[in-house]
């Protein structure tokens, strides 16, 4: 992993656990669930994928600024939260560029394993998307990512297309970075314009 | 993998998709969350078959038609839920054969990964019920199959303990057939009659 | 594994097991949700040690006393819980030896697949609260070691550490012994002093 990758999985790292220890502040955790769901949110998408991927132990334990960082940030959310959570423009800005980092990696890992382009499409969504999943189901919420209707999850699906298909034509790095961006740009303008996924009609119902 | 079983194994996942999708239907949540609890209802329990036994990655991911078939579930699901939810007694069926399916699988993989007798019946009723769990604990449901009271796990660990003692005893295809038929009979005839685990007693509460 | 650590691990595993049971019957499943509750919490800490190291398929599935032992403590609790459950007090000695045996386990197997400090000590504390976590993301609550407030991870992060510690210096087994032993310690004085972990303060919420 090149430095700039790894500067930028770190702060995808640091803006998920943010959002994982507010979110159990929120459901009145102590300081230890704090830290744990914050941890979890952080590096659960990256650890789901070693682990469907085989290549364990997954990064995130093997290194540790992983955790480091996923720490630092659960103790700031404890001291701080009513500054941290008045934040919400940059954090969602943040939380972008780590959706789009998170995506590509795990495109990347699934392809190196060995993965076709669906599998591959599939493990670089849970990478991004996983993390918060995860932190949902601990504080026994129904995850947001398939229920507020967002562009999210589909910011994260074009990304990963976009690393596939530059993996097949033979370019690598500039199609994981114009993955990464096009994450990224989707998801803020639908965050802006409030773009929604459609709901299933209900009327038969 | 025979074509016969392959085939089966993917009517096993488009019904499971197609009971995940109308669950996530029922939870109002939007286009992304149909499919992706769809397809986790479809594949999680294999998916957690191959990530215990050590085969990673999952061979759902492997092999693209896992995905499609799900996928495929879940958008008919998607546009047409109140006709798929009137299928009952079809789908019922369809469950019961997927089950069937799916336990025999996981318990000829945990054999294969050197598993003994209990820890192979363990893995092949995880491989049949596992995706249904995934489902409910994401939909924040306690899993339907440790409440209904119905006979449906024990149906699986009928089929998985025939699997086993038929790879004791020498034969295989013909003992893993007859667990999957036997998981199918059992499974309907309770759904049919109404019969039901015993529930822990109360009184002293 | 010695003889004297399978013992502890399986006496771990028991009263894990009560645990799970009892909340299950609290939660009204039936004898099937009673056991798969009971095996997941007893087994699920270490289950996820070994998927998180790479040593599958687990510990638990290859060797067949761990799930006779779960097993039986799900019948136990099936057929007697009014009586189990007011055995308050030895269950909560048993349960802080089987944290301490389980962090203990946990970190070592960490430092074999060779992780570092840190990720050593995540494992450890994983493998001992791990089980737990799952049987209340099964029963649908938020998870009782992120709530209550009590010195419980706390005290296996302490024993962990000092695993770590001990594998730097080069003692291995004398510094496993003083690690589970702290981790009881420190679990049964909080839980008769009522120590208890610090909340955020919520007060500019």
């Amino acid at each position: 992993m090149s430095n700039a990758q790894l500067t930028l999985d770190l702060v995808g790292c640091f803006v998920f656990a943010l959002s994982g220890g507010l979110a159990a502040v929120r459901a009145r955790l102590d300081v230890f669930g704090v830290v744990v769901v914050a941890t979890v949110t952080a590096i659960g998408g990256g650890a789901l994928r070693d682990v469907l991927a085989g290549s364990t132990p997954p990064n995130a334990l093997r290194h540790w600024p992983y955790l480091a960082v996923s720490a630092a940030a659960a103790g700031i959310v404890f001291l701080w939260h009513p500054h941290v959570s008045r934040l919400r423009r940059p954090i969602v800005v943040l939380d972008a560029a780590g959706l789009g980092v998170f995506t590509v990696t795990g495109t990347r890992v699934a392809l190196d394993a060995g993965l076709g382009p669906s599998g591959a499409v599939a493990l670089g969504i849970l990478t991004g998307i996983g993390g918060g999943i995860l932190r949902d189901v601990l504080l026994r919420e129904i995850p947001l990512v398939f229920r507020r209707g967002e562009i999210y999850a589909l910011a994260s699906a074009a990304g990963a297309v976009v690393v596939v298909v530059g993996s097949r034509i033979g370019g690598t790095v500039g199609w994981q970075i114009g993955g990464a961006v096009l994450v990224f740009v989707v998801r803020i303008l639908a965050a802006r314009r409030h773009w929604s996924a459609p709901m299933p009609r209900l009327r038969d119902h």
